[in-house]
């Protein structure tokens, strides 16, 4: 049997990595990556780097190209599903010619794969299929939001109270969410933030990196400092990837 | 200056810690370690074996006793505050004995310190008071919720969609949260998922540890088996943690 694991790498630290991911890392024989075609350098180059550092020098890459996506779709769910679709049939066909019988393969992923990552979903299409069988594995690891937290020393939660995980998009179009005071945004492409100038915003960009940003105060004291900086750092990379706290 | 680590070491599998993690243990000079005198003999024999495995030969270990706490309080934030506040005067006893000046001090967390840990709150109150100082550092982990996540193969949330974390006493007393269909429910007595019967649940207790336990289903139909276990387990081992992720 043909075995997979999705391995989470953390958020941008190479010392974010587990003792147990660097094993699963140290086990596999090919390690799947979907070029995003993208000018990630810094991301794809930690995990270059960690490949080096825990992976068996007869290691194999088998690279796909990642599908287009429309990033500002009308039907943000319908398109989500064409494109893991598509990226389903993608990783099926990398999967089948490269990852041979009794063989192990990698998904080095971002973060923490329970977090806004598609790769047990694209995995669970593939085998809903049935045409190519495997058992899979997930790694968990340190999330940015954990990462975040840490940074700036709070914990997510107060005292016996509930937090909300959720999308710039969705506070962007409903606004502060019932029943919480603490809200974490991800995946924040239009700054809502800005919207909540009452809220007390703590902030992080390009977590456990060399490059992370950080602020935090009053949204409406420390927003226009934080448009300015993710602007001047969006240009600088060519990419952001950016979590933040809302507590009220 | 002294200086203080809080260390995350995940939700209980030794190699669940980070490089970073193992990094600091190293780099400690004297670990804090307040015994709850309960029977959580697993969690302190995982802890003496990161010591040992990663620490320093002359690592010293500074013990104080827990304050005790109201486990069924009337007023639950107010009850939390005082223990936390007594906590914290235990803890600023226990640094300002122990710790000299230009050592370096470690707190070894579970889980992550983000969730629903309070040791981040007791540093802060010790530095408000302004008698002992230090600086301090948060080393983040893999938390028990993404533990569950990867255990049971699942992303916790849904395609552009929110979930929320809260507590068990909130899930009882306050019903399904408003605005979300994931809900994740931490430090739950008294198993408040038995009263959403048309929700699936995703249920671990000991999560990474070598009496994980696993259940998955819809409520109606596991609810019952989830019981058995969970008190079996309970009176097996004198304590429990467990976590779950309730979707509808």
């Amino acid at each position: 049997m043909r075995k997979i694991y999705v391995i989470g790498i953390g958020a941008g630290h190479p010392d974010h990595l587990t003792l147990q991911a660097a094993k699963a890392i140290g086990r596999t024989d090919v390690f799947f990556v979907l070029d995003k075609g993208e000018a990630k350098e810094s991301m794809i180059e930690l995990r270059r780097r960690m490949m080096k550092a825990y992976g068996r020098p007869s290691r194999r890459i088998a690279e796909g190209r990642d599908p287009d996506r429309d990033r500002t779709p009308t039907d943000y769910q319908g398109t989500v599903a064409d494109w893991r679709h598509r990226r389903s049939e993608v990783t099926e066909a990398l999967i089948s010619e490269h990852l041979l019988d009794d063989e192990t393969g990698g998904f080095l992923v971002w973060g923490d794969p329970s977090l806004y990552d598609s790769t047990t979903a694209i995995l669970e299409e593939i085998l809903a299929r049935g045409q190519t069988l495997f058992e899979y594995e997930v790694i968990p690891a340190v999330s940015s939001v954990s990462t975040l937290a840490a940074k700036h020393r709070i914990p997510l939660n107060r005292v016996g109270r509930p937090f909300q995980v959720t999308t710039g998009r969705r506070l962007a179009d409903e606004g502060w969410p019932a029943g919480v005071d603490d809200v974490i945004v991800m995946l924040d492409a239009q700054q809502a933030f800005t919207a909540h100038p009452d809220a007390h915003i703590y902030w992080g960009a390009y977590l456990g990196t060399e490059d992370e940003l950080l602020a935090s105060g009053p949204v409406s004291e420390v927003a226009d400092e934080i448009l300015r900086i993710r602007a001047e750092a969006r240009e600088k990379h060519g990419w952001i990837m950016d979590t933040y706290l809302l507590r009220r």
